[in-house]
C-alpha cells in the first residue's frame, strides 16, 4: 500500500530524552530529540515541535515548532536556539485537512500556578467532547480543538484535595486516566522530570531506551522514551522496555521509576492497535517483545496458507508489503520471490494537475515495471492492505501490459470497514473500498485474476503467536495490571468491535 | 525621531467592523478590516491577525494570523479564505525581542461553554501578574504570556451568579474592568456582536466610525471601530465618536449602543497617554476632538516660545517632527522653514554588518544633506523626541560637514526618563539618554551648539488647550463618567507619576 | 506624483568602487557597494547584482544577483560570500512586466579570450535592433534581450587590427561608442580596472566620488562611481566630479584618469535627460553643478510666476513634490506653506483586490487628510508631474470632503506626451493623460477648480539658470568635447524632439 | 551504496516531446515533460528547466527554470505559464558544489540570426577547453562555464559555406560532432523540430518512445525522447528504440527520421558508460536491448561465482544493491535472501550538526537493523559499489551489534580508481577508498570479515552477455555506424583506459 494515497494516517509520534548524571549535561539533548523524532517521521509529516527544559528550579523552557518535516521545521537556526537543555520532549503530527495550523502543533505548554508543564500526546480521547464540556464548564476557554490542549488543561485543574503549594502531578495524571480510559500515550514534562504515560488499554505504543555511553566511564548517558523503538538505533540507544498499559513512569536524571499502574475495568483485555503491526509502525520497531517485520512476514506466511495460488512468481507492492511477500514466498516451496515494480520516490511531490489523458490511460505514475522479471509469468502480488483501491488497479494494468499472464492479489490483512476513534485517521466509511458495492466483485473491478484477504483470525494468530514465546509477555504477566486477559488487540477497524463502549 | 532606532514601540493596534443591514452582507468585511488595519500599521509591524464571524447561531469563525506587515501576513490566499463574514476584528502587534512568536498573535480565540469568543487588546494590564495567578489558581493553564489570553480566560470564567445557559458577557466584561483598572482598549467578538471597551482611565485610544454608503439607498453600510481615526479615511468611513473612558459599547448590525460606563475611583482624572500625541499616533488621527498634527504643531510653537534661538533657518528631522518644526517656524517671524535632510527609505532594511570604517566616520546612513539649502547658515533642527541619542549625532555631523555654521537642537517633548507599564515599549532606564551621565552635557556629547527640550507644562498646555474649545470635551462632561476631573493625561514616562499605584 | 502608480520608471542605477593603495585592501568593498547601491534604490527595485574582482592576474571574480530590493537580493549569506575583493561594480534594475527574470539581472559577466569582463549599464541603446543583428550575423547567440549582454558581446568581438594577446579595451569601448551614440552610462570591469563611460550626448548621469579616509594617514581610501551623487554621503565619500559626455574614465588603485572623450556629431548639443531633474533623481543629488532639490524649488517658483493662484494656502503631494511646493510658497508673499496630506507608507504593498465599494467611493487609500490645516480654505496643491491622472482625482475628492473650499492643481513640469527610447520606462501614449481626450477638460475630469502646468521654456529656464553660475559649466567648456553647444537637455518626452534621429 | 553519500553524480537527464498530428495539439506537452523529467530525477536534483515552442513560424518559446527537484522548480504557477506548446525539451541537473547557480540551468536558449534555438545536454565535452578558446577567439563572450552554452554558441556560428537566410542545422550539428567526439546526448529544439543527437561513441544514453493514443482513432499522440526509457511508463509511452551512437534524429509532428550517422574513427569500438548499468540508471530502464535490473542481477550471480562465501543468509544495502543481492542468492543453492536493514528515508534531509557523540559511536543514522532476521547468523551483504567507504563501516557495526556473527561484504562492481571526464562526477582520486592505503586491508578497516569485488572481466561479461541475445544488437549491426567493433563499453573509471586520447 502506498503511503501517500492510502488516506490512512497515524496521528502522531512522541519522543523524549532526559540526560543522566550531573547537569548541565554534555549530551546534546536537542540533537538526540531531533534524530529520535526523525526516526518517527513516518508517524506524522505535518508539523513538529520540541520543548526543552534546563531542569533548574524554576526551570527555563525553550520551545520551537514548525510546519512540515522535522528537517524543515527545525532549520539550523532553530537548533541553535535549542542547544541548551537537560531534558526535553518532542512531537510530530500527521497532516489532516483543516487542522493544519501551527497552533495545533505539540507539545502544548501552559503556565500553571506551579510553573509550566509541557504535554505531547499520541492518540485520541474517545470521550473528548464530554471532557471539553467539563473543562469549559469550569470556566476554561480552549484555544484549539486538540486533545493535547484538553489534557494539559485537565492537568492544570487543581484537584480539590491538593495542597496549594505542592502540586501532585502523579495524582493529577491518575485523575486524568480515570476520566478517560483511552487512547493516549503521553509525555508530560515538568521542571526536571518527564512522565511517560500509556493508557490502561495500551492502545498506542510507548517504549523506553537507554543511551549507550561513549566511553566506559559512564553507566548511562541518559534515557529516551519513544512511540517506537526504531528511534533508538539512530541515536545510539539500547531498547530497555515498553511502558505497560496503564503505567505512569517517571524519567529523571536518576533513572526510570514506575509510579503507578492504573488498572483497566475488570475483565477487559488490553487493546493495542493491530494496525501498528499491519501498516503504521516501522518494521524494525519492537512491540510486545517481537519485531514488527517478523509479524508482517508471519502474516505473509499465514496468507500463503489461507490463500494459496497457482503461480510462477511472488512479489510485493514496494516498500511496505515486502516482509509479507517474502513470508508468502518462504511458505510456498518453489515459488520464487522477485521484484516486479520499481518505485520513483520523487513522483509524490510533483505538482501535476489531474491530466485527462493519463487518467484515461490509467497510468501507474509512481511505478515502472521490471518487465523481464515476469513477462510470460503468473504473478502473485502481495499488498499489506487495500484502503480505497485506487492505486492497485493501475499497477495490475501495468503488469499485464508488461507481459504478466495472470496477476493474483493477496492482501496480508483483512478488509478495513470501520472508522477508528482512537487516533488513526481512516477515510470515511464511504471511501473504503470494502464498504463499496464493487467490493463484491473486487477482482474484476481492479483487473486482477483473483483477490484474497487474510482473515481476522489469521491476523490475530500471526500477531499473537510471537508474543507467547517472548520475555515481554512474562513481564506483562508479572505486571500489576492483572485485570482481565493479558494479551489483546484492538481490531475495531476490521471488526467494528471497539475496546470500550463509545460515547456519542 | 526615527522609528527604527527609537526603540520605542506602541504595543498594538485594534480594528473591528460590523456590517449593517441584512446578512449575508454585500460588504467585503475582510477587505475593510485589512485596509483599516493597514492604516494602523505604524502601531505594530510584528504580526497581524484577523477573525471573522458569519454572525449565525451558532456562528462560524474564520481566522488567519501571520508574521510581519499586514501585507505579508495576509497574502492573497489568506484573503480568499477570509472572504465570507459579516463582522470581524483584527489586530497588529509591535515587535519586541523574545515574544515574536506566531502564537502570541492576536486576536485570541477560545472555545467556551457558550461558544467561541475572540479578543483583541491594545494596552498592558498593570496588575497582570496578580490576575495570572488568580486565573491559574482557578486551574487554568496559560499557554502564552500575553495579556490577551489572560483577558480571554478571565472572560471565560463563569461568574458564580450567572445562569448556565445564558452567558452575560457585559457582566463579565464589567467584572474584568473591576479586576483591572488599566490599561486596555478591547474588542470582544461573540457571535454577531463586537463589544468595544476602553479602560476607566482611557489610557489607550479607541474610536468609532461609520461606513459611508455608496448610494443614498442605504443609511449606513456598517460600523467600524479603531485604535485611531486615521483608519477611517482609507476605507470610506466617517469619524463618529470616541469610546469614552470606562465605556462598554455594543456594535451590532442594528448600530452602536452604550451598555455601561464603569467609573474610575473617586477623584482620579482620566489618564490618556500623552505619548500618543507626541510620537505614536498618525498625525491625521483625532483624539479628544483635536487633530494630532495640530497638537504637534502647537508643541512646536510652544517650544519656540520656551526655547527661542538666534538662527537663520528652521528644519525638521523627517518625517515625524515636521509639524513641530513648521509650528516653530510659524511662531518666529522671519525664520524660514526649509528642508535640510533627504531620507533614504530603503536603508533600514539593508543587511549591512557593523562596518568599522563607517562607524568611525559616524555616517548618517539614512540621510542625505540638502546642502545648498543651508550651507553657511545657522540651523534650528526640531526633533519630536530623543530616546537613545544615537541617531541625532551623525545627523548634526552631516549638517556641519555640509556647511551649517551652527546646529541647534530643539526637542518638542520633555526628556523621557521612566518606564511605561501601560503598553508602551520603552528602552530600559539605562538606555535612555536622559538618564545617562552624558545628558548633563548633551549638546557637547552630540555635537550640537545647543539643545533644549519642551517642558512638561508646555507639553500639557499644548495638548490641553485644544480640548477646551472642542465639542468632544462637552461629550466627556456630559458622560456618566463624572468621577474626578474631566481632562487628564498620563505623563508617567516623563514625570514618574503613574495614574494608579503600581503593584509589584 | 506617487511612485508606485506613476508608471514611469528609470531603468537602472549603476555603482562601482575601486580601493586605493596596497591590495588586499582593508576597505570592505562589498559593504561600500551595497550601501552605495541602496542609495540608488529609487532608480530600480526589481533586482540587484554585484561583481567583485580581487584584481589579481588572472583575477578571481565573485558575483551575486537576486530579485527584489538590495536588502532582499543581498542577504547576510550573500554578503559573506562577497567579502573579499579590491574592486567591484553593481547594478539595480527597474521592474517592467515581462522582463523580470533573474537572468536579465546585471552586471553581465562573460569570459573572453583575455579573461572575464563585467558590464553594468544604465540607459537604452537607440539602435539596439541593428546592433543585435550585427552581433548575431557574426555568429553570436544572444541569450537575453538585454542591452547589457549586447554591449558585452560587442566588447568581446575582437577588432580586426588588434593584437591577439593584448586586448585594447579602450579601443573596443571607443568602437562601441562609434557604433551607438546614446543612451548609456556604463561601468566595465576588467581585472584591476573599472572603466566609467558616458555616452557622447550625456543622456544618463554618472559621477565620481572619493572615499574620505578615516585617519589622516591615507590620502584616499578609494574611488567610487555612481549614477547619482546621493550615494556618496551614505558611504563617507566626497563628490569629485561628473563623468563628461563622451568621456571614458579609467579608475584604478592609482586614481582616476581620462582616457578619451568621444565627440558628438558636429553641431549637436548635449542631451542630458530633463526628467532626472523633474522626477527621477534623489533631491540631494548634484547634476551639472547644481542640487536637484534646488532645481525643483526653482521650478516651483517659476510655476508661481507662470500660474499664480488666488488662494489661502499652498501644499504638496508628498513626498516628491515638496521642493516645488516650497518654491511656489516662497515666490508668493503671504501664501503659507502647510501640509494637507498624511501618507501611509504601508499601503502600497497590501494585497487588496480591486474592491468595488472603494472604487465607487473613489477613496485615496494611501492618504489621510490633515483636515484642520485647510478646512474652509482655498488650497493650491503642487504636484511634480501628472502621468496617468489616476491618483490625483481621489486626492482632490479627499481634500474637498475634508473641507477645502477650492483645490487648484499646479504641476511643476509640462505634460508628458511622447515615449522615451533612451532608458525611461514611460506608459504607452494611450495611457498618458495628456494624450487623452479628457485632457481638454482636465480640471473638470479630476475635480479640480483649476489645473495649470509649467511650460517647457519655464522648465528649461529653471534647469539651466543654475548651470551658468556654476563651476561645473566651466569644466564642461574646458573639456575637449567642444562640438556644438555646451548646455543642452533632452526634452523628448515633452516635445517629441529626440536628440538623434531614431532608427526603426 | 547510498546515493547521498556516494559522492558520485550523473550530471544530467534530458527529455523532449513533440506532439503528433494537427497543431495546436490537445496533448498537454508541459505535463508530459514534467512527468517524463520526474522519472529522470535520479540523474540530477540540483535544478530543472523546460522550454516549450508553439512550433509556429516565427515560433513563440516559453521557458521556466528553477532550483531544486522538479516538483520545487515547477510549482503550479510555472506549469500554468507553460500550458501552451506543441513541442518542448527539458533538463534536470546534478548538484555539484560551486556551480549551483540558476544561470547554469539548462536548456540554454539563444537568439540567432535565424531565431531562437534551445539546447539540452547530458555529458561532458572532453575537449571543452579547446572549443571554448575557439569560440572566444571568434569574439564570442561566454557567460557560464557550462558545456551547454558552449554547444549552443558553436551551433550559432554560421559555417562559411551556409546561405545567409537558410540555416542548415544538420550541417551545423555534424560540424559540432566533428569538432568534439564525446561525450554528449543532445536535444536541440528549433522552431517545430527537436533534433536528438548521440555522440559517435554512444557514451551517454538516449532513447525514443511513442505516446500511446488514448483511443484507437489516432495512430500516435506524439513522440518522446529521454535519457532513459524509465520515463516512458509513467506517461503512457511505449519504448521505440535507442538513438544510435553518432546518430542525428529529427523528431517532428510527422514522426521520427534519421538524418545522419556520424562515424567513429576507424577501429574504435562504442564506449557506452558501464556505470550507467552499475549504479546510475533506474533499474527499469533498457539499454542495448536489456533491462538494467537484469544486468545488475547478473552481476550478482557472477559475483557469487567469483566470490563465494560460507554464510547463512545474503542481503542487500537497500535499495540500489537489491537486484545484485537477489542475483547472488539465486546463484547459491540454499542461501536464503533476507532483509537486514530498514532505511529511514527522512534522515538525509535533517539539519543535524556533526555530533561528536554519534560520530564517536559510529552510528548508521539512516538505518535500523532488522535484528530478528539475522541474529546469530553469518551474513553476506551485497553492495553495488563502494566509493569513499564512509557508510559501509557503520552498517557493519550495526549488524554485528545486532547479533550477526559474521559480515562478509561482496561488491557487485570493481573498485573505482580513476576520474571520469565524460560527464560523471566522481570524487577526487584521493577521496576514492580504492586509492587509499587502507584499501590494502579494507576488510579490517571497515570491520568486515571479508571484502571481495567483482572483476572487470566479470562485469563486462555480465553486461555484454545480455546484448548478444537481443534484437537491439542486430539493429546496431545493421546500422551505418560500422566502424570498429559493434559492442564496447567505457570502463575508464575502473581501468583508466579512456575511449579517446585525452587533451590537456
Amino acid at each position: 500500500m502506498e503511503f501517500e494515497e492510502s488516506g490512512i494516517g497515524e496521528e502522531c509520534g512522541v519522543f523524549g530524552c532526559v540526560a543522566a548524571g550531573e547537569w548541565p549535561t554534555q549530551l546534546e539533548v536537542a540533537q538526540v530529540l531531533t534524530l529520535g523524532l526523525t526516526a518517527l517521521q513516518h508517524r506524522g509529516q505535518e508539523s513538529a515541535g520540541m520543548v526543552l527544559s534546563n531542569g533548574a528550579s524554576p526551570p527555563t523552557y525553550t520551545a520551537h515548532k514548525g510546519m512540515g518535516l522535522v528537517s524543515t521545521a527545525f532549520p539550523a537556526e532553530a537548533l541553535q536556539k535549542l542547544r541548551y537543555g537537560n531534558l526535553g520532549i518532542c512531537h510530530t503530527r500527521y497532516s489532516t485537512t483543516g487542522h493544519s495550523e501551527l497552533q495545533n502543533c505539540q507539545p502544548f505548554v501552559v503556565d500553571t500556578l506551579h510553573g509550566k508543564i509541557a504535554v505531547a500526546h499520541n492518540g485520541e480521547l474517545v470521550n473528548a467532547q464530554r471532557l471539553r464540556k467539563k473543562v469549559m464548564r469550569h470556566g476554561v476557554g480552549l484555544s484549539t480543538g486538540s486533545d493535547s490542549e484538553l489534557i494539559t488543561q485537565l492537568l492544570a485543574l487543581t484537584p480539590p484535595m491538593e495542597e496549594l503549594d505542592a502540586p501532585d502531578w502523579v495524582a493529577r495524571i491518575k485523575n486524568l486516566m480515570t476520566e478517560t480510559p483511552t487512547s493516549y500515550s503521553l509525555l508530560v514534562m515538568y521542571k526536571d522530570v518527564v512522565y511517560a504515560v500509556r493508557d490502561p488499554y495500551g492502545n498506542r505504543p510507548l517504549c523506553i531506551g537507554q543511551l549507550v555511553p561513549v566511553s566506559k566511564l559512564h553507566s548511562s548517558e541518559g534515557w529516551v522514551v519513544s512511540s517506537e523503538s526504531c528511534s533508538f538505533q539512530s541515536i545510539g540507544a539500547k531498547y530497555y522496555r515498553e511502558v505497560l498499559p496503564g503505567e505512569i513512569v517517571q524519567i529523571s536524571k536518576h533513572g526510570v521509576k514506575t509510579l503507578s499502574i492504573v488498572p483497566r475495568p475488570e475483565g477487559d483485555p488490553p487493546a493495542f492497535c493491530i494496525f501498528e503491526y499491519v501498516y503504521f509502525a516501522r518494521p524494525d520497531s519492537i512491540f510486545e517483545g517481537q519485531m514488527v517485520y517478523t509479524v508482517r512476514q508471519r502474516c505473509g506466511r499465514q496468507l500463503a496458507i489461507e490463500a494459496p495460488t497457482d503461480a510462477d512468481v511472488v512479489s510485493t507492492v514496494p516498500e511496505s508489503a515486502t516482509p509479507a511477500a517474502l513470508g508468502y514466498a518462504q511458505q510456498v516451496i518453489g515459488l520464487p520471490y522477485i521484484e516486479v515494480l520499481c518505485k520513483n520516490r520523487y513522483v509524490g511531490r510533483t505538482f501535476i494537475q489531474p491530466n485527462t489523458r493519463l487518467r484515461q490511460l490509467g497510468v501507474a505514475k509512481k511505478f515502472g515495471a521490471l518487465t523481464d522479471n515476469f513477462a510470460g509469468k503468473r504473478v502473485v502480488l502481495v499488498d499489506d492492505s487495500i484502503v480505497r483501491g485506487n492505486t492497485i488497479a493501475p499497477i495490475i494494468k501495468l503488469l499485464k501490459e508488461a507481459g504478466a499472464t495472470e496477476v493474483h492479489i493477496r492482501v496480508a490483512s483483512p478488509p478495513i470497514r470501520f472508522p477508528c476513534y482512537m487516533g488513526i485517521n481512516i477515510p470515511t466509511k464511504e471511501e473504503l473500498i470494502a464498504n463499496k458495492p464493487e467490493f463484491q466483485e473486487i477482482a474484476r473491478h481492479i483487473g486482477a485474476d483473483s483477490v484474497q484477504y487474510l482473515t481476522v483470525e489469521g491476523l490475530l494468530s500471526a500477531v499473537q503467536q510471537g508474543i507467547s514465546s517472548m520475555q515481554e509477555k512474562d513481564k506483562m504477566i508479572s505486571s500489576r495490571n492483572t485485570s482481565g486477559k493479558r494479551v489483546g488487540h484492538c481490531t475495531a477497524c476490521l471488526t467494528g468491535k471497539y475496546p470500550i463502549e463509545l460515547e456519542w
